[in-house]
């Protein structure tokens, strides 16, 4: 059928769609979310959305997707049919009967994805479908392959490439900031990539950011590890796995997490990584709640590992409270550095990037791994580098703690109570750090005194709200008086709480990778 | 915040939407897809796409259905905030980690979906984790219930109303059109809606168009039926239970029909029905593939139609061949019309109008259903009624089989062999039926000389195709190269077909209702 474009005007994320008027809609027997193939000489496929006044009958409109693809203006007349029936549907309905999938079938669901051939009500029903379903090690294997095969991949040549990940879920971990350069201090090469917040207070791309560029090429990015060893670098504009991308919109809203493995493997394998540390927290108010979730988690990561022939080893770590004393970008970017200059104790970042860094020496033949990191850390050689790295990246080389913003409006949470700290909420700590502004605001965020086991007396300052806008410190007031993020007490306060009415229970849920 | 509007001039099937630039979005701290409150006094809340191009910062574009609920103008100022998170989406999430849902929840996420609190996202996953987890008859009835709570209603004054409904799946079953006329003749009240077709070649209301209006207010329905006991009226512009046909496009796209039950049961106690006959097609190629199944479905049906106080009987019917010899609107709105003016015998069709309509006498206490309902037909009373009802409608009382326009264009298909056949294939009879043009083309169809058991000669006449517009008769030809919807052969021919490769399955799939 021949149509004349109309321009909507509008974007969407990369989805190519269009406007039929009902009649031609009928015409070409299409109903709505159903697909067309539309062009001249070069064709593409869009999704169909039906409407009688938006366009007039004989016009078609195409969003800014569809335009700029094939070049349209307006009025130009267009070819437009029935878009041939995508086999990827066929394979997700598969999924929904219960049936496994295999690699072929994957693949061109993946890129069916990617390519904008499959509307949100079909992504949505495989992601929910591979949650409830639970994909298996095979899938697994497929859906990573998947992916990389779909997206970019670094391209450095080195006999041994390392990274690490983490799954996330604890606000405060500003790990990767010290494994980095004491990794790279030691001439291993890890490109890392990592994510901005999605759901949490700040993502290692955000902290970073307040020290140096992100935001850089593949080229820019093959440069900089060449020259230091290491970076790190925003993963999002890379297009490493950008099917993971569009996943993570559904699992996001969802709070459900299927494709958590192949996320992080597939990533992981764009880069060209050899030797993989992934840090499990682990805890109440972490992602996996107890040591044996953690452990089989691990006992996949491995084995998906060896199938993508890559060695992977993880760390069970102590998740049920901030990592440091900061959350927040510009705050917790300022903790980093401060440690990587030696000038203040934070005893438990130090010791989770040791371990880490660690892992990564002893699992390429190193002894005494933890040592070495503490060494690079202790003897100034993994500043030095993380100097490095910040002028190729282009930022200020030296710069320095008290050189970074942090937001002038300040609220001292004070303890109503003597006792002792009993638990931390990772959840209203994310809730606070959110509502003073992060991640956008760069230098919001809380910076704590006293954290789990601390005594406490009443009047102490437990923390402090940093924000850059004075009016978002009333709202967590607000937030404040309702629930803690901290429990003071002695050892024998027993009740959690009540539940008088049928509850809409609000869960941790963290999607950051 | 305060932000102007700019009218989009796009509508989205009754979903509320609105772009924000991508500073806002993060002023405000929201993702696409999340939720935002909008408006002046009056309030409702929309959907967020989030772009950097489609409106400026300051500016946020809105859809024609917030532009009409609201009264905006172009440069309007607005209030826009995120909107509260909805409890509905919790519960979601409760099933999809497995869990029962309860009545308040399943309202509370039924109103939503309604009121397009619920991106198609979250829709799909609701639909998608009730196929995989399946629903029990506690959510079913709930799901029911909710759907007509938010819905209209028929007010009809009558301490009995009947109903038929057939779950479909079978080509050329225009059963209804005998069974309302013959019930509705014996003083029975009867408010049939019936759907158009979605994937078949016609629903009962687009063959009913054929000799009368069917898109009638709910104020002509019961003026109808107060005056003939009956009506055949188009379900889809009453607003009886709307959620159903905004999840029957998640159904339709994924090929799956999880609310098969309460979409059914809803509508009928939306209108009213004390007394309830569901006929199951059964058979290969129909829904029910066995009557095992068949006879499950109706033990739920029964038990369903009880907590919601509503007597129901089912009919296991074979389905695994067309109803009559036509299909398409116009062909079986004829054949129909023969049948009621005793001018043509269509044993297959009679026996099932008269089983279905002998079932609802029988409910109601009268013995000898089947002869009740014969008699109405033979006698001419149930054609009488059938004109009363046209006239009520709107349409021409004294209208004959040959008034009726069939599509001009014709392709007759010859026995390449002879013999018996065998089988009929459904789903490529309805893709002929399509293809040819139904159900937009009211005169297009198919008419059969042969069905299942009857004996063939090598170039008689099997079929014929009529089309309004004779290119469409070329890809009939093009589909009937590659396979066949009928078998032809001697009692011994074995093989069904060979797969050499990794099969792309094409099943069944029939969501009309």
């Amino acid at each position: 059928m021949q149509l004349r474009v109309k321009i909507l005007g509008i974007d969407s994320g990369g989805k190519p769609f269009v406007f039929l008027n009902k009649n031609d809609a009928d015409e070409l027997n299409i109903t709505a979310s159903e697909r067309v193939t539309i062009g001249r000489k070069q064709k593409m496929t869009a999704i169909v959305n039906i409407s009688s006044m938006s366009v007039k009958s004989g016009y078609i409109g195409i969003n800014e997707e569809v335009r700029k693809d094939l070049l349209l203006k307006k009025d130009m007349w267009v070819n437009v049919e029935i878009a041939p029936f995508p086999a990827s549907l066929q394979f997700i309905r598969n999924k929904l009967a219960g049936k496994r999938l295999l690699y072929p079938e994957i693949t061109e669901i993946v890129k069916d994805v990617v390519d904008g051939n499959l509307n949100e009500n079909e992504i949505a029903a495989f992601v929910t479908s591979l949650h409830i379903e639970k994909i298996d090690l095979d899938e697994a294997t497929s859906l990573s392959r998947a992916m990389v095969s779909t997206g970019k991949t670094l391209k450095i040549k080195k006999k041994i490439i390392v990274d690490k990940h983490s799954i996330g879920g604890v606000p405060g971990d500003k790990t990767t900031l010290l494994v980095v350069p004491i990794v790279a201090s030691l001439g291993y090469t890890i490109p890392k990539t990592s994510s901005r917040a999605i759901t949490s207070v700040a993502g290692t791309a955000d902290r970073a950011e307040v020290l140096m560029p992100v935001n850089l090429t593949i080229k820019k990015l093959e440069k900089v590890v060449k020259k230091c060893n290491g970076c790190i670098a925003w993963g999002g504009s890379l297009e490493l796995a950008p099917a993971d991308d569009i996943f993570v919109q559904t699992e996001f809203s969802l709070h459900i997490d299927p494709l958590l493995l192949p996320s992080i493997m597939s990533k992981k394998k764009a880069v060209g990584a050899t030797h993989l540390v992934v840090d499990i927290p682990c805890g109440r108010g972490a992602k996996m709640k107890t040591t044996g979730e953690a452990d089989l988690l691990a006992r996949d990561i491995i084995e998906l590992g060896n199938r993508l022939d890559m060695h992977a080893h993880c760390v069970v770590t102590f998740g049920e409270q901030p990592i440091g004393n900061s959350i927040g970008p510009a705050l917790e970017a300022k903790e980093a550095l401060e440690v990587l200059m030696n000038r203040k104790s934070v005893p438990d970042l130090v010791d989770k990037a040791c371990n880490i860094a660690g892992a990564i020496f002893e699992m390429t033949g190193r002894k005494n791994g933890y040592l070495l990191a503490k060494d690079a850390l202790e003897s100034g050689k993994a500043e030095a580098k993380m100097r490095e790295i910040i002028q190729s990246q282009g930022g200020n080389s030296s710069i320095k703690p008290e050189d970074i913003k942090i937001g002038k409006y300040t609220l001292h949470i004070r303890s109503e109570k003597t006792g002792q700290v009993l638990w931390m909420e990772n959840r209203i700590i994310v809730e606070i750090g959110r509502a003073a502004g992060a991640p956008k605001d760069k230098g919001a965020g809380v910076v704590f005194n006293k954290k789990n086991g601390d005594f406490v007396k009443k009047g102490e300052i437990l923390f402090t709200v940093y924000a850059e806008k004075q009016y978002r410190l009333q709202r967590i007031k607000n937030i404040l008086m309702n629930q803690s993020l901290m429990g003071i007490g002695s050892k024998t306060d027993m009740l959690i709480h009540k539940i008088e009415e049928i509850p809409v229970v609000e869960r941790t849920f963290v999607i950051d990778r």
